[in-house]
């Protein structure tokens, strides 16, 4: 038997898109890449689209906010580091509330993107803040496999480009195994790709390709990219439903704002028992 | 919030065919299908290919063996009962040992095709004896998507198709995301298909499409259902080496009994939260 690691963690998931979380309140123990591809092994770890590691705002030297937050430390399944995750701020809010590590319902959470509001309302789902957002124009080019598109850039602390199709076949019929190719100015860092086709004006259904992912069922800040565009196209501001292969999800756009509403569920947790990593 | 059940488990892996392991002692909860669906769901509950329900033989009226063994109850990840399972036994005695609810390394279990014995071994990997073999000829008929297959049949407690192939291209480029189609007098309840290319005669590489899961990254009685099929080609006995999408296994077949050894791995224990079923 080699000695093993073990730390506590959560897994939960938000419109299935789910992520394994841990709390280390002192940072003391960052994560390396495969430390975060292995508990993403959906075979030989546990399985989730990304990690969520909790630490305490105070013991993070690069953090020149409110130090008495939890930071929201997330990573994509393949070890890379991202800003935010609309989806994972809600899971990251109910699970500071099943922990009691914090005692109010409106939790503010550090990010990389900043600090971020979250909710729980009274139906049990949460409500996010995503902040500013930004819809550029012009629109950009994005080729994945053969074909090319025209889509929307938005900025929701994270990159995305919106794709608009024409019917629910179209969307269906996609293929997302591959690698979306972006114009590398608009996206030096690469982006995540969403597929919008608008059931009605307010209601849209979406497949998104996300960086370091791809194909997930769900994908928060995609869902909000998705109806700023919408918006956009239709020179309104207000609520858009949205659904994604995972479930469902609502936003609101006020101004610049973007508020995300879904589901968060904790469906276990326990000690995961890492294997040695090899010695340099 | 809706009250909710919540059960211990375990998950491990043996060579990334994965389980979700849960004790129940004196057999008051049996598994619903519905229920093993959502913990093998890989997004919404835990993920797995497969649960293993822990019971101690006394309190099943239909076993007549050894009442003081463990009995393995399996269900593949649709629901769906299934006999055996090869790598889901040495992960079952790995954790009845890593749990303490057995204290020897030779262990004697109790599944719905007799009582099998299993053995950790002094490098940590487990050496199960699957029992008889029973290798049919003549040989059936297979279909998958547009094309024909002889397969040799070969019942391991469990029914196999096995299909050898003629180079490691042709193994690779299967899709096996199909339904199989078998002879049904030859298979009245489905079978796991093998498709195997012989690299060298005692080293073989092996797909494999499990009834009730689709393609996995291992199956353990279909790795002893590929040596025996390719023992018999020979007309040899003795030890085959397996290798599998998701790791390395031996055979080892002496006379009609198989002996099948590989690595077993428990990757996390903890608390999983089951939401509620619909009540009728």
């Amino acid at each position: 038997m080699t000695a093993m690691r073990s730390w506590g963690f959560s897994k939960g998931h938000g419109t299935s898109n789910d992520f394994v979380l841990l709390k280390d309140r002192t940072n003391s123990t960052p994560l390396c890449a495969e430390d975060v591809r292995f508990l993403c092994d959906r075979h030989r770890g546990i399985g989730a689209d990304g990690v969520i590691r909790a630490v305490k705002a105070e013991f993070l030297p690069e953090w020149h906010g409110d130090p008495s937050l939890w930071f929201m430390d997330y990573r994509n399944a393949d070890g890379s580091i991202a800003q935010m995750c609309g989806n994972g701020l809600r899971v990251f809010a109910r699970y500071l509330l099943d922990e009691d590590y914090v005692n109010e319902k409106d939790i503010q959470v550090a990010t990389r993107a900043g600090t971020k509001s979250v909710r729980e309302l009274n139906d049990g789902r949460f409500r996010a803040d995503l902040g500013p957002l930004e819809v550029s124009e012009p629109r950009t080019a994005v080729r994945l496999a053969a074909a090319h598109y025209e889509a929307v850039h938005v900025d929701v602390g994270n990159p995305h480009a919106v794709v608009f199709l024409d019917s629910a076949a179209e969307l269906d019929a996609l293929d997302l195994t591959g690698l979306p190719q972006f114009d590398s100015d608009a996206y030096p860092e690469g982006a995540n790709l969403e597929f919008v086709w608008a059931q009605e004006p307010r209601a849209l259904r979406m497949r998104v390709h996300e960086r370091g992912s791809g194909e997930t069922l769900s994908c928060g800040t995609g869902v909000v990219a998705s109806a700023a565009a919408q918006l956009g196209r239709l020179g309104e501001s207000g609520r858009v439903d949205v659904t994604v292969p995972g479930g469902e999800l609502s936003v609101d756009i006020d101004g610049s704002h973007a508020f995300l509403t879904g589901p968060a569920v904790i469906v276990a947790t326990g000690t995961v028992y890492l294997p040695d990593l090899p010695r340099p």
